[in-house]
């Protein structure tokens, strides 16, 4: 059901500082510095073989990645898997016993559509489809 | 000079009940319970599109796995990315810049020989040359 990891989430306190020194490892950022209004963050995305690497800086106070960045500091913050079908492919994993957040997907960048899991052994988890 | 990613480290307390529970999303562990003696440790591993997802869990306290599972606790450990020789990569990296924790390689799973990073605001990465 799981086809690949489709991105991966950094999160960091300063975007450009960040960018700054990931371009050395990754290249120049997909689109350089984009905007998620609806969850309060900053962001840029580097492309690493077929995976997305994106780091995401908290620009409002009040959004789970801010929450995070409190919490366990800067880091890992999410592996997202790709899927044909993410409501499809969310119920299937509610029914097997994993735990969803939300059955209902979020809209991601571009086209991604996104469903989280409940935190895995302290790692959390996304369902998205995309056409990317 | 890097070319995909290669695997992901999880850091885990007890194998097994992670293994139960990755199965779900990911399939049978491409090995069983496999161990990695120099690094005192016990891993399973899922392929997942072209990534390896591997669990680690510490089975002595003297290895660095064993300290970041005691500071930080489960989850995300590293990201290890694919480049073709892993020498020349860690030399040129350091001359950019990036810090470099050993320049010398060590040996991983099967034929991997890694070289690990100094965290990158907050994210631990790690440089591998591996056939597969």
């Amino acid at each position: 059901m799981i086809k690949k990891i489709h991105h991966i989430n950094f999160i960091v306190n300063d975007l450009s500082r960040a960018i700054d020194r990931y371009r050395t490892l990754f290249g120049e950022p997909y689109a350089g510095i984009e905007k998620l209004e609806q969850r309060g963050v900053l962001l840029a995305r580097f492309k690493v073989g077929d995976t997305w690497l994106v780091l995401v800086q908290p620009v409002n106070g009040d959004g789970a990645p801010a929450q995070l960045l409190k919490d366990r500091g800067e880091g890992f913050f999410l592996m997202s898997c790709q899927v044909d079908d993410v409501k499809e492919a969310a119920g299937e994993i509610a029914r097997s016993g994993i735990s969803v957040a939300d059955l209902h997907p979020r809209q991601g960048l571009d086209d991604w559509r996104v469903v989280d899991l409940d935190p895995i052994f302290g790692a959390q988890f996304q369902l998205v489809e995309s056409s990317q």
